[in-house]
């Protein structure tokens, strides 16, 4: 398994502020990795409220069934509240049939035994491998000693607690004017493989101190992860694990922030933007952090029928892997292209047709370009990050989408990540 | 590129007979490759008919369209025929615009002159690089030479020179009565990568002696094609130049076969089935040369609501990368596979869910098998071919599907096809 960190790591790494109503605390439980943490527990305040998106999987993991059920609860009209939320890497809890089930309810009543809430206030996601029962009993003690330690601050801890093959933590922040006051929203997200919408990453949590209902936290999601979560593919396999869980502590009400209750309130606005952004820079992490990637990919496509359509034919692009070898080998192969946009059964004319890898225009009106420069277009396929435009000349639907190479790497982490 | 022949070659290849009515001739006419034939040149007997199915891309090559645009002359109602066909690797002639449509007309009149034909009794199939134009210039005086060569009997030779990266030409034959007359089938196919439906295989030509209408030949194919070729995916990419056509000389008249003008005629039955066996043939060695493989791989679905939806699932886990190289890896890796089942969009239930590898059961009712040997399983899973078996539970809907695990050999390739 590769150790080295992604040559596509960012490498302005935010300082993460706190934020009141959040503390943070990690462990080495043992779960699967040696030596090192796999285990997070954050502590809420009273009052927490809490949205969430999860993996589209017909079959989902036992944490994704738990959180959807707590977060059901008593319908839409009853606010749900968060106290705490375990995270562990190593085992993913997923197709581990009735023990999974029994292993996120004494999980979360160990968590509730020691932050000293309700079970029901107990939000749980779990990542690593599918189909091993997760002993839940090696959270007993080790939750009692967390909610000790737990405190503001160790962000990039929490982050990276909870990866699993990924080479480096993920985070980001952004601070922004709720009425006059200032208020803060920090994320996380581990990822790497397995990443498909809906939803693109297995894990990301984002933590806000503005007092926001759990129905405007749910609208901000839904909005929020269309473009940038589920416009994120490594290898088009689609997690059963995938979670996106928000929480607003409120707690910036006391500096005289205002609680919003809808979604549509005009005040809401910038924050909804900081919201998008911190969502979107998570998501272009993963994809930098793509396992054995060495290419950003974004895919971007022009003149679709719709947007829909275009989402359809950029998804078709960034998942072919003769796309995606293609570029790991630093070949602008516009025919790989034209092959997956002609794959993705959407309409297109060929003859329309025009293809840019990072502006440079190697085919149009369905051919190569007449100023096609074979030595151009090489030396910029040497650039860490690759933009493919695709023009369709149809109609105006245009979507981005972000992936990665496919490499001899690739094939090592996963053909090797079990045993 | 990877020069070594695949280890799931065939061991045994068919002595090809003669087909009265074909005759073959291959040339290197140096459209890309250097030191091998690249040309194929089939000359048919007046009087033969021909079907052909071909890829559902939205931007097929140039000679796909002249293909199906000859196929449709005259509507249902005229019988079409074709005298040559004409085959060339090294270049697909595929996104190469207005040029391309004129180069299958130049390549079309030159094989007319050479055979003696009208153009529109010549089929022709490219594969190789997309988006090169194809300088069919270079078939001049080539076509002439090859038609005065052409004779029956070299299949390995003419199957050798439509390959690209294969790495062992594929053949196939039977021998069946129709009527009380044997009759021949004989297949050839290339394949190796952007191997996915609908077509599979990038080209495969069958020829027989039986007396069939170009109906009955067109419904053999649509028939056929379906559990055979289309049930084939290396990775899930879609070749803009997928082409499979038969054609029946219909010679074998002359001993006493009788002719059959409906698909529903029962004397085609025994003839259906050997055709039906030769496609199959051809395609599973398409599947055991997919680029970069070392594992031919075959998913059973059993238990879906439909056929149509076993098919799902079974693609859906034939072109996860993560299982692909779960099995490159030799590890019976079942997490993946239900992660396949998942992201399939398909009816599921998670706790009714059963999976074998080679036989083997490792998980059942959604959670690892009981009886679970991990020692077992791993030497089974060094076996050159493994059968996934999944066991749905909901209905009686089955398919099976034909892959090959995902390498760093595959990556190798396709990172350096074209430089």
């Amino acid at each position: 398994m590769s150790t080295a960190v992604s040559p596509l790591a960012p490498t302005d790494v935010p300082a993460m502020p706190e934020i009141a109503g959040v503390k943070l605390a990690t462990a080495a439980a043992g779960i699967r990795y040696k030596g090192r943490t796999d285990v997070l527990l954050a502590v809420l305040d009273k009052g927490t409220t809490v949205g969430g998106v999860f993996t589209k999987s017909k079959c989902p993991s036992a944490p994704v069934e738990w959180c959807r059920a707590k977060l059901k609860r008593g319908g839409s009209s009853k606010e749900i509240f968060a106290r705490a939320l375990v995270v562990n890497s190593g085992n993913a809890n997923a197709f581990t049939g009735k023990t999974g089930k029994q292993s996120t309810a004494l999980t979360a009543q160990i968590a509730a035994r020691a932050v000293g809430c309700h079970v029901n206030d107990v939000f749980l996601a779990s990542t690593g491998v599918i189909g091993e029962p997760l002993d839940a009993t090696k959270f007993d003690g080790v939750l009692g000693q967390l909610n000790g330690a737990a405190a503001p601050g160790d962000w990039m801890g929490a982050a990276r607690a909870i990866m699993t093959t990924d080479t480096f933590p993920k985070v980001a922040t952004a601070t922004v004017k709720l009425g006059k006051t200032s208020v803060t929203i920090n994320g996380m997200a581990k990822g790497a493989g397995m990443i498909m919408p809906d939803m693109a990453t297995m894990l990301s949590f984002v933590f806000t101190d503005a007092p926001l209902s759990g129905a405007v936290l749910q609208s901000l999601l839904k909005n929020g992860v269309e473009d940038t979560f589920n416009a994120v593919t490594i290898d088009s396999d689609t997690s059963t694990s995938d979670t996106l869980l928000a929480f607003a502590t409120g707690t910036a009400a006391a500096n005289g922030a205002p609680k919003i209750t809808r979604a549509s309130d005009p005040r809401l606005k910038a924050f909804a933007k900081a919201f998008y952004e911190v969502l979107a820079n998570l998501s272009e992490q993963v994809a930098r952090d793509g396992e054995g990637a060495r290419k950003l990919v974004e895919v971007i496509v022009e003149g679709a029928t719709t947007k829909a359509s275009a989402r359809k034919i950029a998804m078709s692009i960034a998942n072919s892997p003769l796309v995606k070898t293609a570029i790991a080998g630093e070949d602008a192969n516009w025919g790989r292209v034209v092959m997956a946009i002609g794959k993705a059964g959407e309409p297109a004319n060929r003859d329309k047709i025009s293809i840019s890898f990072n502006g440079i225009r190697v085919a149009r009106s369905g051919a190569r370009d007449p100023s096609y420069n074979e030595v151009e277009v090489s030396e910029a396929m040497k650039a860490p990050k690759i933009q493919i435009k695709v023009a369709l000349g149809m109609g105006k639907g245009r979507d981005r989408v972000l992936t990665c190479d496919l490499t001899k790497e690739y094939v090592a982490i996963n053909g090797d990540y079990r045993s």
